[in-house]
């Protein structure tokens, strides 16, 4: 697709292709992102004091050299005046965040999630917003939008959570819904976006992660659910439907145990909280959280210990089987069940090298999520980063 | 990327995105053309000349309609003057293509693989191809470029065949080796690309598939290797190292028959030809050919049709997961195996739509390549064009 004809989408896609480049080689100055780009210096210094002057860019002190003449300025992306705001609705929290464009948590609200019904859930969510809206205005930030990740199936062009089994929710017009409410509080004008959890959590590792960034990229979360967010050619991979990376429903073996979605033997039933829980406790009905198995873990009861490493050899064929699917620069962990630590990870671990061992193959580089619990919601956050930065992808969907 | 720095590469960009447009969307109009690009009408119709004067797209007759004034002339690909050799090397035979810029097979020659030697088995593609282009030539083609498919994995960027096992074949530096044998005998100046068997015959489904294009793709061959070519966003998806979709070797049993990989359970191992011999003869060492096993079930031999049988019910979930992991709009069966018809396909088609009602969510179409036995050769010409199409990804690869 051209792009040469629309004169205000072009400077928009020049604009945010200049904060790219930034954000992916700190430092550059102007002759540097002209070379870099294929725009002629005139341009760039517009666009560039453009983007300085909307907070998206700033210049830091040149360094003296000795040498003569006048140093080139660096550019650097600018963490102090624009800012995103992040949800995570899970199944029992939510927890929202402010983050400048680049990573730094501002400001963070946490609650239990009151209730499961939808709308009182977004009415939650909206006044947490409200709140955090109000101090991140107070602290002198200016709002890009709003991101939302949530544990289900999203169409995201519609912002529709078309099916979160666990919490169960299907069709839920989130982000009007959220609008909505949000409106009724007095918080107008920001743009909203609702994906998948998982998902989101991979942004997080992409636009606040260090240069060079892996690609493809994989985040596998695990917790209740089992999912994967992926990063293709520098854009979050969503699939035909928007469901691309459910591989908590990948078969891991025939005939195993059911699974929520109705399917038997998915990696669900053998790596989720349920299949640790259902291993120690005997029956589906009682699900352990993560804390109380961490608990028996930590108190070396062998039950626990059993069912945890279990999950953690099941993990390690997964991620196996997503190294041969996606071949990633890099796999990120994440998720409630990695603070079960070592008993899980280890075994994990032990798994997939030994598959690398048997093929001769180098893995990928395997880490957890710099994010730690937040990385669902500041992925949200990234979320809007994400699609502003990316005009032709997220805005008009040219592509 | 910005790109409106090199007028030239800027030029290209924009010829190969109107053939891409008219690609999708035949028979639109110069003014069509302006209006979906953004590219003025004046810049448009010298474009147009120049790809109509280049062979790569032709006006067809302005069908009278009655009404007053000019009618657009509608545009097209031009498949009669342009052409691509594509070339399959599998493990006994190679089998070389002249595919013309709309699919159409216009001259082919096949001959049984002389020798698994990697100099010799060159030196023999290098005398087919040479036999071709005289030909092709005569008919008044102009050729592309040459694009070859190996069973193996590919580093595309050196076109080193990095690792075929089934040849077996390791490190052996396809692309200087067939541009000197092409040399030798008086064949000069034509691109090379080489890349994996299944990833191209991917490309033959995208590039000469009808509108609207299904993506994500993806592409499940099935052979004595088994393997997927998967199209992302538009462009064929590689991986980090170019061996993503080796779904071949993603685990469907832990602790299963041992792979030619070296890990146990591999697709592969349930699904490739190995297995469904090994289960008829008892053995692995006597590989039945696919010809022989098709003759097995036609006369309704027991243990083959049983060996069919089970492949296809593994072949069903290996499709469940790719569905999972990728999404995909449509899913592609193509490769030897697909010749033993309805007990193999019937087989997997059972597993997955068991699947899909039980999780009550609907599957992507499935069907068979639409170039059977040549899809792999058809693909190899198809990169050819694919590549062309795309100089940012593949001329200069910037992104």
């Amino acid at each position: 697709m051209s792009i040469t004809g629309d004169q205000s989408l072009l400077r928009e896609i020049n604009r945010m292709a200049l904060v790219r480049v930034v954000q992916r080689a700190p430092g550059l100055s102007r002759a540097d992102l002209a070379k870099e780009t294929g725009l002629t210096k005139s341009t760039v210094s517009l666009l560039v004091q453009d983007l300085i002057d909307e907070g998206w860019l700033e210049e830091s002190d040149v360094q003296a050299t000795g040498a003569i003449g006048r140093r080139p300025t660096p550019l650097f992306l600018n963490g102090k005046s624009l800012a995103m705001i992040g949800a995570d609705v899970s199944l029992d929290a939510i927890n929202v965040l402010i983050v400048s464009l680049t990573g730094e948590i501002l400001h963070e609200a946490s609650e239990a999630l009151a209730s499961h019904d939808p709308e009182k859930a977004i009415r939650q969510l909206a006044r947490i917003i409200g709140t955090l809206v109000k101090q991140a205005q107070a602290a002198g930030r200016y709002l890009l939008g709003i991101g939302v990740g949530v544990p289900g199936a999203v169409l995201d062009r519609q912002g529709v959570v078309k099916l979160a089994p666990n919490l169960p929710w299907r069709d839920v017009p989130f982000q009007a819904s959220l609008s909505r409410e949000l409106a009724l509080i007095g918080v107008k004008g920001l743009s909203i976006q609702v994906q998948n959890d998982y998902d989101v959590a991979a942004l997080s590792e992409h636009e606040f992660g260090d240069s060079p960034l892996p690609d493809p990229l994989v985040c596998l979360g695990i917790g209740v659910g089992v999912g994967a967010g992926i990063i293709v050619r520098d854009r979050l991979f969503l699939g035909a439907d928007g469901f691309a990376g459910e591989v908590g429903h990948s078969i891991l073996q025939f005939d195993g145990p059911g699974c929520s979605c109705g399917r038997r033997g998915c990696a669900e039933t053998f790596i989720g909280q349920r299949a640790i829980s259902t291993r120690i406790v005997g029956n589906t009905e009682d699900l352990l959280s993560v804390d109380t198995i961490k608990e028996l873990v930590d108190r070396g009861d062998e039950a626990a210990m059993l069912a945890v490493r279990r999950a953690g050899h099941y993990l390690g064929i997964l991620i196996q089987n997503l190294w041969m699917y996606f071949n990633p620069g890099r796999i990120v962990l994440g998720g409630p069940l990695c603070d079960l630590g070592a008993p899980l990870l280890d075994a994990a671990n032990a798994c997939v090298e030994r598959y690398a061992l048997d093929c001769q193959l180098q893995l990928p580089e395997i880490r957890l999520s710099r994010f730690g619990s937040r990385w669902v919601a500041v992925g949200a956050a990234a979320l809007v980063k994400h699609a502003l930065l990316r005009p032709l992808d997220f805005g008009l969907r040219l592509n």
